[in-house]
């Protein structure tokens, strides 16, 4: 005998969300029941809810409204900043800083052949409408370090208006690393956004 | 700002389960977003379902019904075996080996003072209750090496009728094992367990 269908079937559902197996599916599916009734009641209604969230109009985040609560504060808003990230776990990973007191752009991606993403794919008439209406100064690409990411800026910056200043992040050492276990490319990239903190006299 | 309140709650509920903490609750709830409403539903409803899940009366297993498919087949209780084993992860694990053709019971864990866990909590008299009844002759007891499991195996062979053998399941080397690389109780057991293969004639 194989498990009660409903258990086979909790756990088939389960084992489809990413890095999750038979197994841990029915890891998850003991624990619920153990959980019981109420919790299972919840976490399904949660589920059910995800449905209502929609991308953001302005900045394709996801959000529970058509404009979401960052861009529509105008305090967000009259930083004229605007910051490019790839992805939603980007974006959150940012505010989660607490430095960063900007608008937002999420790509959902970055330019891709291989995927079939090319620049149609990342709604950029959408972010160059918002630098526009929002009268954007200055765009901080957030973007990841990877061929793609980097061919991604390439790109933005050739399309972006003359108006605006585009940066891209810092890159460096980590704060907490070790240069022992850095790797070369890291290092190489720290060493050339050395930061001065004295400048010497010349020699006379 | 945090994610939308709809998008924190359901990675607040998906964070109750074993393993999963807010950052992989937040994949699985991007990966949902990607796979789309049916896929959303799906889950849910399915979920939903496992409410309807209820204790086999007879092995405390998991069924959709009062007896479940196991306890019901004329096959597996003409077998006269009972196999005792420790939780539905061990039984599903038994039934996957495709060896056994026996009845099962599901202690639901084994004693264990220090979690509270005497005799009581175990359910013994369905057990002795399902051995008279079905008229067992053998009961195998499938239950993990633990000191705790060991306790429960010298507990049921106390109180179990005298009118069947128990059998505790053989340890010794798994298959596709190495001596190197097993631990000295395990090689210890597999010495003690050793199988003749051939009887030597005896010096005269």
């Amino acid at each position: 005998m194989e498990m009660p269908q409903i258990m086979a079937e909790a756990v088939e559902s389960l084992a489809r969300l990413p890095g999750v197996g038979p197994k841990t599916a029915l890891r998850y599916v003991l624990a619920l029941l153990r959980q019981g009734d109420n919790a299972i009641d919840l976490l399904a209604a949660r589920l059910h809810q995800l449905k209502n969230l929609q991308r953001c109009t302005k900045c394709q985040m996801m959000a529970d409204r058509d404009i979401c609560a960052v861009c529509a504060d105008p305090v967000r808003v009259a930083s004229r900043l605007i910051c490019v990230v790839e992805d939603v776990t980007d974006y959150l990973a940012l505010e989660r800083s607490g430095k960063y007191q900007g608008l937002y752009y999420v790509l959902g991606g970055v330019i891709n052949p291989l995927l079939g993403i090319g620049p149609e794919q990342l709604h950029l008439d959408l972010l160059t409408q918002r630098i526009k209406e929002a009268q954007i100064s200055d765009v901080i690409l957030a973007i990841n370090p990877s061929v793609e990411g980097d061919a991604t800026c390439a790109y933005l910056r050739q399309i972006l208006p003359s108006t605006v200043n585009v940066d891209r992040i810092g890159f460096g050492m980590p704060m907490g690393g070790h240069l022992e276990h850095l790797d070369a490319l890291t290092i190489w990239q720290a060493l050339e956004n050395r930061k001065r903190l004295t400048q010497g006299r010349r020699y006379e």
